[in-house]
C-alpha cells in the first residue's frame, strides 16, 4: 500500500489558504516527500501526516518556492526526534544550495546528498518504495519524480514443498533471496511467479510538457503534474516560463495512459482552479483539481 | 502617526495557528519589517499590510526561525512590483548569511546589507521612522531594536512673520531646513521650539533580559518582548537557551517605565498563552498576550 497526500497547491507564492506544491508519499513507515517550500513543514502538519518519518527528500528544481522551507523542516524533524540519516536528490548544484540553506540550521542527523540530472537510470529508495528521476523542461535544471511500490510473483506453495524448502525459509525466497537446501542453492525465482503489478506514481511540476513524463508515467497509477495556468488562452506564458496549462496536463496523462490526474502548482491569480476543470477533463476524464492535504490510498490491484 | 502590527508569535516552529514571530511598523507609506521566518509573507498577507513598501529589514539574529523567510518574501516584493532598494540590517555575519539564502532567489531591486553588533550608535531609517539596533543576549549574537518616530517643535508662526519669512518657506523650516531671507540665513530651530515627544517601540526576543532593553526602552510607548515560557517554573531553560519567561518580560517593561508590553514568541508547548497572562500583569498590569495579526495606531499625545 502506498498512502500519498499532495500537502499544497499553490505556484510560487505561498497564499493564506494554499500551501506551496509538495508531495508525501508513505508505504511501511518510509515516507518521501517532493519538494519543501516555505511552509511545508506546516503543510505537514496540517495534513496529519509525519515529518520524522520522511527518509528522503526530492527536489525537481532550486527556485525558492520549492526549496526554501528545507532548513525549518530538517530543523523540525530533528526536534520531532530524528536521528537517521536523511537522503536528498535533487539535480546537479544540489550540494552547493543545501551548503547554503543549511547555514541557518544544523539537524542532528547526517544529510546524504545526491546529484543527478535524470539521465543515468539512478534509483533511489525510501522503504520500499522505489524512486527514479527524469530529466523535464524547465527554464532551470529540472526532474520529474517516479515512485514506484513493486510487487513480487506469486509464490508456489507446491513448489516450494516440492523442492523441500523448508517452511522457516520461505520468507526469504519471497523477499527475493536465496537458499541451500539439500546442498543445493534455491533461487528465488524458482519459487516466485513474475512481478504482479505494482503501484505508480509520478509528479512533476515546472516544465511544458515531455516525451519524459508519458513515458516514465506510462500506464501509472497516479500523475501529479502542475497545471499553472487554466486554459490555453495563457500558452505563451506557459511557454515562456516553462510551465503547463491544465489542457496540456491532461494531454500527458492521457499520452501516459495513466489512471488519474491530480492537477496542482496553481499561478496566485488563478482564484478557483475549479472552475477549470472541465478544460483538462474533456481531454482526460478522470481528473482532479489539487486542494491541500487530499490524499489517497493507492492499493495492489488483483 | 505610527501604526504597528505582530505578524505572529510563533518561537521556533511555525504552528498551523500561529506564524512564526515577525514585527511590521509603517509610517507614512514607509514600512519596517523585524526578523521574516518560514511563512512571514504569508503572514503580511493574512494582515492585510503591504509588503511592497517594507524599505527596511531588521534581523535580530540568524536561526532559521527569524531568517527562513527572507527569500520568498524578497521576491514576492519584486513581484508586487517593488524596483527600489531594500535595506537589511542585522549582527555580523549578515552578508555571508544572505549570500546564502539569495542562492534560490534574485529579486528585481538592489539589497543594501548592513552589519552591527549595536555597539555604535547606528542610526537606519525607513522614511520618517529612525531605527537604533541595541545588543542583547542569546546564545548567538542577537540585536533588539528601537524604532522611534520623532516630533519636531511646535512652530513659532508669530516669529516667522516678525523674521519677514514668506509662507513659502514656512514647510522647509518646518521640515527642518534652512532658508535665506534679506540676505539673512534662518535656521529651522529659530521658529521651531524644543522637539517635542515622539513615539518609540522597542522589540527584542531570543535573549535573556538586559539592561540595554531598558535603556532603549525607557519611556517607550510599546515594547515586543519575547515570552516563550509562561511561568517561572521553566527559568532553567530559558537560562540555558537565552529566552526570557513572562514574568521576566514584565520586569524589563516595568524597569524601562513602558506604556504597554506585548508578548511573542511562545513555545509550541504553550498551548494557551493567555492563561499565563497573569504572571505578566501582576508585575506590570498593561501587558497583552500576543496574536498574530494584532494591531496598533500610535499617535502623538500633547
Amino acid at each position: 500500500m502506498l498512502d500519498v497526500c499532495l500537502l499544497g497547491t499553490a505556484g510560487m507564492v505561498p497564499l493564506r489558504n494554499r500551501f506551496l506544491t509538495s508531495f508525501y508519499a508513505v508505504s511501511d513507515g518510509h515516507a518521501v516527500l517532493t519538494d519543501c517550500g516555505e511552509g511545508t513543514q506546516v503543510a505537514i502538519a496540517s495534513a496529519g501526516v509525519r515529518a520524522k518519518i520522511i527518509d528522503t527528500i526530492l527536489l525537481t528544481h532550486f527556485h525558492a518556492d520549492h526549496v526554501g522551507g528545507l532548513a525549518g523542516l530538517l530543523l523540525s524533524m530533528g526536534n520531532a526526534g530524528r536521528t537517521e540519516d536523511v537522503t536528498i536528490v535533487g539535480p546537479p548544484g544540489l550540494a552547493k544550495i543545501l551548503r547554503c540553506l543549511l547555514v541557518v540550521a544544523a539537524p542532528p542527523f547526517r544529510i546524504l546528498a545526491f546529484e543527478t540530472d535524470g539521465s543515468d537510470d539512478d534509483v533511489f529508495h525510501a522503504g520500499s518504495i522505489q524512486i527514479r528521476p527524469f530529466p523535464v523542461n524547465h527554464v532551470v535544471p529540472c526532474l520529474g519524480w517516479q515512485l514506484t511500490l513493486p510487487r513480487p510473483g506469486r509464490f508456489d506453495a507446491d513448489r516450494a514443498r516440492a523442492l523441500d524448502i523448508p517452511l522457516s525459509a520461505w520468507k526469504i525466497l519471497q523477499g527475493g533471496g536465496e537458499v541451500k537446501v539439500n546442498d543445493r542453492i534455491i533461487r528465488s525465482d524458482m519459487v516466485m511467479g513474475p512481478p504482479r503489478r505494482g503501484l505508480k506514481v509520478v509528479y512533476s511540476t515546472d516544465s511544458r510538457p515531455t516525451d519524459s513524463m508519458a513515458a516514465f508515467g506510462r500506464d501509472a497509477d497516479l500523475m501529479v503534474l502542475e497545471g499553472i495556468y487554466g486554459d490555453e488562452g495563457k500558452i505563451e506564458k506557459a511557454e515562456t516560463w516553462g510551465h503547463m496549462t491544465f489542457p496540456e496536463a491532461a494531454e500527458v496523462a492521457k499520452k501516459a495512459g495513466a489512471r488519474e490526474l491530480w492537477l496542482t502548482h496553481f499561478s496566485q491569480a488563478l482564484d478557483d482552479p475549479d472552475a477549470c476543470l472541465p478544460n483538462a477533463s474533456a481531454i482526460f476524464p478522470n481528473t482532479r483539481v489539487g486542494k491541500d492535504g487530499m490524499k489517497k490510498s493507492l492499493r495492489f490491484t488483483d
